[in-house]
């Protein structure tokens, strides 16, 4: 297995790589250069529920499932909720000024064309939600399409960075080995995103400790990294933090909170 | 359970309902009326391959794999191949004129904003694609939110009409009831769609035969049915065609032709 630096000299080309202020070890001249921004780490002051994105993404929720799930997001302040589109007047109208709303783009296949993504990018942020979670597009990746792979994501960030808002990848860390995750997290960086995510939690298995790992050591402080899929306990969501992992995507907010970890 | 003619009459209203020339029991004032079309039914004469969307729509699916399935639909000449949009294309340029491309829209979770929905589906007309299979919004049919449920479906019927390109509207039957599965017929016909179809073939089950029974029974002989979701073999799909679809989806195409059945 390549070494990180290796793959990314290999992929952008070794020529204009330099160390940049960005708390990388190797600068990308990423379409968003975040040397001046806050680390996004896990910071154990603020407890567990202030790094989870509670969540309900099943095709058949109800508003009185999303409904529950606002009053549990409020009810411990977590980072955000996240669910499917339609929802997202639903979410603003009932969750506190102070957490976040969050949905999904390119959801869970990962395989639609750049123009309807981007399209459905711009949707969503006229509908105002404040973070997007996109799947990449693994049929490129998969194809080695990488032209194809960076354009989408890079006409989503471009609309989030205009709008002032954060946009995470889905890599879907489930169908790609380790060297096929290291490229994921560097394009995401390159193209202007804010964080990865390692599944949807649809595919064939969810987030893996070695994965957020892996993801971390790419992307440095100045990035999120999301663990999401398959997380139902505290112990998982403690040792996804410990790893690296500044977010937890969960369905089950009150599971991953009752035993206490500090 | 209620009478289809109840029903709608109870749903739409009972005053303005009368029999129209479209082959329906009731009238709906259909967006579009399809009265002077023609029938929409399994053509025994045809073979069972006229009748086959070959479908491939898993998100690790690669370029190489779609060509595949267009040598197929080559080969047997499918009415389409149904492929994520990613992959138009590749279609385009691989298939035999006489066979049509289709892609899916709000697929598979069918909870998009009406606004993402839309601009989705204006990206894949633009990318030339001849079939749209959309799913209804199922969180808004669940929560009874029935002016998105339609309008969802009219915002996508309207730009195929005008492209003139075929609308089919995928209920996720798995989910639904009976007074359900009727209800969403009724819906898809008076907003303007040309079919209906079981199964995105990622909920929690597939087409039934008492499903496409029911479907064929509310929508007539002027508009399309589709069975899809785990069929995977020559005799399912005869009894699908037998019980009223006029497509099948279906991933295995040369398994559904290994009996001779006619």
């Amino acid at each position: 297995m390549k070494d990180i630096e290796i793959i990314a000299r290999d992929f952008f080309g070794g020529e204009d790589l330099a160390r940049c202020g960005g708390g990388h070890t190797i600068c990308l001249h990423c379409a968003k250069c975040r040397a001046d921004e806050n680390d996004e780490l896990f910071d154990e002051a603020k407890g567990i529920a202030a790094h989870i994105d509670a969540t309900l993404l099943k095709a058949e929720a109800a508003h009185s499932d999303v409904s529950a799930l606002c009053h549990t997001a409020n009810k411990y302040q977590t980072a955000s909720v996240c669910i499917n589109s339609y929802y997202i007047p639903q979410i603003k109208n009932e969750l506190d000024e102070s957490i976040k709303s969050c949905t999904v783009v390119n959801f869970p296949l990962g395989a639609g064309s750049r123009l309807a993504v981007k399209k459905e990018a711009r949707a969503v942020l006229e509908a105002g939600v404040d973070e997007v979670d996109m799947v990449q597009n693994l049929a490129a990746f998969k194809s080695k399409d990488w032209d194809m792979v960076i354009e989408t994501i890079k006409a989503v960030a471009i609309q989030c960075i205009e709008y002032k808002k954060l946009l995470k990848v889905i890599l879907e860390t489930c169908y790609l080995n380790r060297d096929e995750i290291i490229l994921s997290c560097l394009i995401a960086k390159k193209a202007g995103a804010k964080y990865v995510k390692t599944s949807t939690g649809f595919g064939s298995a969810g987030a893996r400790v070695e994965d957020i790992v892996v993801m971390r050591e790419v992307v440095g402080p100045k990035f999120g990294v999301k663990a999401s899929g398959g997380i139902r306990d505290a112990q998982s969501a403690k040792a996804m933090l410990e790893a690296g992992a500044s977010r937890i995507g969960a369905s089950s907010v009150e599971a991953l909170l009752t035993v206490k970890t500090s």
